[in-house]
């Protein structure tokens, strides 16, 4: 951190805290800061930038917004099977408006204490609004679970339901109308995603590769297929669709329903694959978390991905996903 | 790093490279880079963001960004002490400009390489122009130089010349005229700061207290006394000036070449406090290195910094420092 005058009044009341974590050696307030790692640990690490009209809207509630800027980072820790540990908030705000950052500090620490994890670092400036996240978090040696593990024959797993978020997002568009009844609850998991923090630790030694589904279902299994050198099947019938998508795939809104389920971004579920014979320890890791973890396809020699109706007849045409610089 | 088709494309181009270091056992696409830290180390990080219009003008050479992104954030990790060993890197850019990108990546990578950093995270979106850059550096356990060890009697010294930064800025807002002779030497230490590395490095067990002069002398000189918890002279005339602000202390321009070189931003040399005892080795340090380490004052037990004449009467008004959100 360096900064001076009225930004660091600003550090100080919003950022700074007594040291929580022994191995934090040198916290908030110097250049840098130190952390001493678990002796044999691996760290993962994971950068994730929010801006403004592109990641949230202008007037976005600040206090959900420090949420997510942290569970988005926190998602990616997650799909390694990392322990959430340590992070460090660079921002630029248009002003040093203090009701904003106390609210948005207010939601990261919030989901920051729930994960034991301390801030130990950041940077504040004036700009367009930009929250720029750093997490780390501990691995066990050998640990990690990455994009490159899936093999032929791995089911496909995806935890929780998808398309959620992305229906808010049409919803706010004024793309679709919702009930009543499901309106907060989509608008949740668009606004404040629950990283699975918990699912990835399970997953560790268990899925033999992993991501989150941060920009679309096919778009980001198609990520695992291209590090692992595989292809695969997905049934998409089988996919957990939130209720106000299922809803919608047999009706006039299918095209949109699909999208959402298929290529919709911000859910931060889990996809992740396993051999066959995971099933029952996924199936107890699952009852355990209260997680579900949906097996909605396998892995194959391919190189494809083939998205099947329930006859195994190719989904036509696929959704396309989500670009940031469309 | 989580994102799809066209940026996806952009990263694979310009981010993505063959891992250069085995303690990097998951570097750039997947979810989060995984590294393996030196056992017994301690890691040193920092985060910096530069925003358009506030750190760098539109239209800056993309390729001294490239440099100056990542040379602010060494500069963090040289004040504590640590060997620079990682970087992650998140950009907004208002478009997907190939050539800008490669500009500011082949700035950035000549001063990764020459200090051996390895990219192994990122993001992009689109957004008002923005990089943030976090760094990751490996430090013996317990040999971080921070910013609390000053105390009473401790030499005061500054790396290096002050102030040619923050005149190149006077210049370019039409403030003052340089010299032909100048003008070049003053905007490359504005555009292509060169992070103290070896001399943070070879502080260790040398230097009391350290960091980089970022936002001007006596305002971050003020952090180290506020956290060592004590008070300094500085005599401002014993300040290592860069030759063309000597040469304004006695003329009209006295005023503006004083705010330069006691209050002004963008040097990054290291201001650091050692023992009397001290004194030769960091001569010899200095020789070895071949930079200039200039003795500029003395800690006290006071609470103030006074910054006096050569007679010692106190030099009023002071300067005031640069403010992000003045």
């Amino acid at each position: 951190v360096n900064a001076p005058a009225s930004e660091f009044a600003l550090i100080d009341r919003h950022f700074r805290r007594p040291v929580q974590h022994a191995d934090v050696r040198v916290g908030i307030g110097d250049d840098a800061a130190v952390i001493a790692p678990t002796p044999g640990a691996e760290l993962a690490v994971s950068v994730d930038m929010l801006v403004e009209g592109r990641h949230f809207m202008a007037g976005a509630d600040p206090k959900a917004l420090g949420h997510k800027a942290l569970a988005v980072n926190l998602s990616d820790l997650a799909a390694m099977g990392a322990r959430p540990r340590f992070a460090l908030l660079a921002g630029a705000l248009p002003e040093p408006d203090e009701a904003w950052l106390d609210a948005f500090m207010q939601g990261f620490r919030a989901l920051a204490q729930r994960h034991d994890v301390e801030l130990i670092g950041g940077d504040t400036t004036s700009g367009p609004r930009n929250l720029c996240v750093t997490v780390i978090g501990e691995l066990p040696a050998g640990a990690a679970i990455t994009r490159a593990g899936a093999r032929a024959g791995d089911d496909i797993y995806v935890s929780g339901t998808l398309g959620a978020a992305a229906l808010a997002v049409a919803a706010a568009r004024g793309n679709v109308a919702l009930a009543d009844a499901d309106r907060d609850r989509l608008r949740a998991r668009l606004d404040r995603p629950e990283p699975r923090v918990g699912l990835g630790l399970g997953l560790r030694g268990v899925a033999s590769a992993a991501l989150d589904v941060s920009d679309g279902l096919t778009g980001d299994l198609a990520h695992i297929l291209e590090a692992s050198g595989c292809g695969a099947t997905l049934e998409w019938a089988r996919l957990p669709a939130d209720p106000a998508i299922a809803a919608r795939l047999d009706g006039p809104d299918r095209a949109l329903a699909l999208r959402c389920l298929l290529a919709g971004g911000d859910d931060y579920e889990l996809c992740f694959t396993a051999p066959a014979h995971s099933r029952a320890s996924i199936a107890a890791l699952s009852h355990a978390l209260d997680v579900a973890c949906t097996r909605v396809g396998v892995i194959d020699a391919g190189d494809a991905l083939a998205v099947v109706d329930r006859d195994g007849a190719p989904l036509q045409p696929l959704p396309r996903a989500f670009d940031h610089f469309a």
